[in-house]
């Protein structure tokens, strides 16, 4: 259950307004590495959790948090879209600075919202539900989660290049801090459940006898020309969780040329495809069916 | 630039065609955890690879590869399709069996594939191309990899408990080692960029004095009962990437709350909306600019 | 900013736990008339609202007590979930009501969220951000939260007719109960706002001496067969927001065929549709331009 | 069944072709305020209507006319981009007014439509059949439309102000009046219904007294600073629809802290989540299934 | 501009409800297949045909036409949904006959229409405004309408075999039949503008001299195993359009491998790969730009 | 299974990057008549081919070519993005150029990719899967493809006109060349499967018989002011097929107004729905399930 102050978790404060980083700021909101996504994914991961409930309660602060993370952006959306140019009148015609302005902003935020934040992205591409993983197992939800804090991060930091307006920038060196620490937050998850060792292959409980033995430590190299790979971590010496030893090899072919059945007639392909021993047959069972 | 083998790269046999899970294999094709989402993701990061050619080459490599674990995917849907029913004439009204046996199928397998894979999960919800991450940030792209690889494990995991067809099942072990050695590839690069010390926080090219100092390695309470957290790895000690210490703290709302400009007369909000003494100025701009 | 309480707003309960109304129970969480949806539609409205604070602070409140009621159908979809059959293996075969059991099951719940919810619909179809409305204009923004309160409530009574566990009637109540408030809830905004007489049409802030004034109030029939059309409030008397007089009148065609200037030569129709008089004007151009 | 006149419902005039106005139409076109959007929702709601049938005929013909409007909306793109830069060539480089058009256009307007109307919104982003919304119930069928129509004209006004051709202003003013009536047209059928007092709260056949009386009147207040909420129509008095009286109370959690079962080891969940007595239980029976 | 007639094109008759056929008929609605999409795209073609007016006009009464199959669809939808069960109650519980139809059924049918048809697919993905092809070019545009005619047909055709309805096969064989005349029509359009030899490549305008002469008419194989190819009409001999000689290659690389430039500072790539002297130099730009 | 070569299938170059382009370009990989469509449609129509093998191998050919044209185009993509400026902060206040190529750039090849190819069109929109049509009938499979080529040689010819960037006109030469050689190729097939007279109408399987014979060779005019349509091709004479005669007549009405049953109880529709003789049965009905 939640509770809402109507203060702001931190500060937000914009000096120049500016339509074009509105709509920059809309990825961090409703594109797949805003907070949204983070919000919606800690909590349906929350309401989810099986198994240990510390996890669940961590689970529901962070997403709790993020809830705010939307509002501020939210906020600075709204803040970033005063005085916005509202017509295409005059200023497409005699002022190319506002035109670009204009080519510059999302038209939704003038048409859609009045001014004010959407759920979509940078591109009005609505928010995806299906953005929202949480798989049941903790280690992948761990992984999920530390990949949405650290593409946020990048966004978060290309975002703080972006602009030169000190409350922006402001707003946004709190909101990289916060990624740090989500980022270490979900690794510590992860090492608590036995690190790197104990907690790969994920998931852990199924078990690697049953996993094909001969391809479960190898680099498969497609490379055609010289049939080799650059050497790397991953090509030779133990592997990451501690349980093989890194190989490589080219690809060989193992199986066969797929052998389909033809047609069943009932599903009208064209009747040169239904032709043959096979075809004759099926098409008898199909006089028998009708 | 590509080439193909007609054959597959490990072997696709059906002993017992079932259509309801040639549905749930869809989800391993077209899903946010299956196979074009990581063939894509992995060949566009290698696409866009800046830098050091060996990640572009292995990304390359493994990329191409998952191209082939589609098509071994898609020749398991269409062998397990073949004999589905394909009428609800008698069935329905005879025979529960093969009621059950549709109402678990997915319905396009019928009507718009004639019985072959479709580039959807097993709901039928096509592929999104806003799952294939690719950030320019060779660290977050192997959280991205890693993450859709432990996720495809668990799915993988979960088609083999969910058969008892020998065929599948010898897929899947071999897809789940495959999965095996993906994460344990994409983690090996982060050891090779400097483990969890060197490369965390993503992106680490960011000046960490730069973010806010207060806030990048607390825990943020929300819980409103007790104003307490249960203690795990991420409320005290080092934190994962050795750069912080980690504490915890009660949210606390340190802005205010948002002060936004009225409406645009131009936007159309209802009259009383813009109403008082900044509505009024806003009202004379209009009538200036009209 | 938000804060959070371990326990639920109302109590959940699930008598005997059956995977088809878990699948039921998405709609009411992922889908258009789903909590999401009017969780994040009230919160948008409230960060984006620009006069009067008190509108603000409503939505601020009611759209933080939705976060709570997708909390309380995700714990209802995982309870929903407990036990349910895992495996095509033997039950398909052998039984046909675990084989309707799991034809009525979301197949994702098995394999993507581990037997919990997901932001998605009763189909398995993500969330959408596009349904979070939110237009700048209160009370547009009033009549999209009663419609979705009015839809919200009409599925809920469905769920509510389709099971009789007594746990899930009962936390259903509840939630039809709190639809009942939200409608009449918005609808007193409209009434605060001036009522049907004020408030509409909306924006009624747009000069309507700006709006054709033959049409305005006039029901356009386009019913071949005998031109006329069934009587109702609609056709006659006064209009609703008491501005006009209801009248009705056959659809007629008061504009022109539509002419469109041939096509670009740079836009590469097929040559057939640019010859003629301005076709040939237009390759010179395009001469002229090379 | 459904006939056609080659001449418009309303003369579209275009005196200075704008690219940058066309985008800007198409919100009007495939936006979730767009005219697609009302056609197709009346349509299929009269095609779903049962009980009396002058409102299926009412759906009907309004269904139709939009049809009209789409036809409208899409020559006003056509005639807006005639005369569009189709290149990036010199314009980039020499003329920053031809690329801040190319700026405020939509690309596919070139590439995909050959300077045509697409069925996408202001952001290309597709039409979404999910905004077809008929629920089955003629009262929130009614509100879903009013809904429709508030958006829309909000939109069409602001579209008005954004230009200042005068044929553009002209169509415009023709589609606001149309929304006047339909907005007037959907609440006249709520009032023939019975009005606020007699339609709500919607569905009015679902016997109130199976919904929770505790929480049907009552405003829930999340506010945690003060635990108050400001005063309006919603705090207190007779509810809108007559049936109760408005109070207001602080949230309070009535529920426990969720309780769920531990995972099921078919789920793969890591290890750790499945210890403990019940993951035992759980354990054994999955060794007896095996 | 648009009329109605409240009579239907076809008759619509159902003898035995089936809930199962209803989600099936779906696909003809608002599948890739399906009325939405031809409906749409022939009038949005219609609308942006730019040249000889009679094309418009075909595509205007084809597209009208189109309206009423939707209405025949939705009505058959609503007919086959009478009687479905609306409740999980005893059902699943008791009568395994009714729970696979449940199984088999939409749940939105219930849930969301109150049994009527939805602008989705036979599995509830909604109508998407991208399938609306229409490019400006008259033989790109009628290839465009026999695909979505040709897939329409072996859709219905597929329908048509999974009922025994005398009411519902009498009204496919209607829609089949109208595929088969769309399909010849759309390519009476193609001959009128010249056929295979004068129409392709399509499309005619772009000066054939301006492709690459050296792969025009040649088959390339991607074959590894062998390097061949089997023949085919595409092989040999003389190409369809007449302008050109069939040949046949291996693929060969053209291009080198690809150099892209090292990241640019402000994207906050990892530190590591932006080393080396290209990066070095990226770091003083940088410098100098803070 | 598939192999790769670093080296690209045919060089690219760019002489002068632009951003803008680059934008431009994402049609042709991520957009409806783009790369990824025909790369994924090709080669699932392979691994679904039931018949004639040479049909698979054949498509298997083109779909791996596919793969390699996508990577040319993601190439291009990068390197037009090259020296993009990554900031608002001067550019938008100083120099409209800047600000214009900012608003003509997808703000995500900033954002969220780093100057990379995303798996979106030309808007942002993501690669959608619903486009990889394969229908299990090889003609339609072949008129879906011809479909695609034409329209992807429309929009690479665009493309050509929009740049003057001497490697990038070389590149799209080569992809208009290999479009040519497509839509000949697949044109190819359905010549040899019997051409317009034999594969049509699709699919040629069904007994023609057993489709409506008034309607299957008539063209239905909907034109209401003057009852006819212009002549074409498709109005007299032997159809295109070979099997019949194109006629016209107006359309008429054959089915009678729907009628539709009352509204289930359950369905809770509004009351006022549920009144007359049927709607008292139904209630009777419930009140004995209940």
């Amino acid at each position: 259950m939640f509770y809402h102050d109507k203060r702001l978790q931190y500060k937000v404060k914009v000096d120049k307004p500016n339509p074009a980083f509105a709509r920059m700021l809309q990825q961090a909101i409703g594109g797949i590495e805003g907070e949204i996504r983070v919000c919606l994914q800690y909590l349906f991961q929350a309401w989810g959790t099986r198994g240990p409930v510390k996890y669940r309660d961590m689970l529901l602060e962070t997403g709790t948090e993020e809830i705010g993370h939307i509002e501020m952006l939210a906020t600075a959306v709204a803040l970033n879209l005063e005085g916005a140019p509202m017509s295409l009148k005059d200023e497409m015609a005699k002022d190319s600075m506002i035109g670009a302005i204009l080519g510059g902003m999302d038209p939704r935020h003038i048409l859609s919202s009045g001014l004010a934040a959407l759920a979509t992205d940078a591109n009005g591409v609505p928010f995806n539900g299906s953005w929202v993983v949480g798989s049941g197992n903790i280690a992948a939800n761990m992984l999920a989660n530390v990949n949405a804090e650290a593409s946020g991060r990048v966004l978060a930091t290309r975002l703080w290049e972006m602009t030169d307006d000190l409350g922006m920038k402001d707003m946004l060196s709190f909101l990289i801090a916060r990624d740090t620490m989500h980022q270490n937050q979900w690794m510590a998850v992860i090492e608590e459940l036995g690190g790197l060792n104990g907690a790969f292959p994920v998931p852990n409980s199924f078990p690697q006898s049953s996993e094909n033995q001969d391809f479960n430590y190898t680099f498969v190299s497609t490379n055609i020309a010289d049939g080799t790979t650059p050497e790397g971590r991953w090509t030779s010496g133990p592997s990451i969780d501690g349980k093989g030893q890194f190989t490589v090899q080219p690809i060989q072919p193992l199986g066969d040329e797929p052998q389909l059945a033809p047609p069943d007639p009932r599903g009208h392909a064209q009747t040169e495809e239904m032709m043959g021993p096979l075809g004759t047959v099926m098409g008898k069972i199909k006089d028998a069916i009708d």
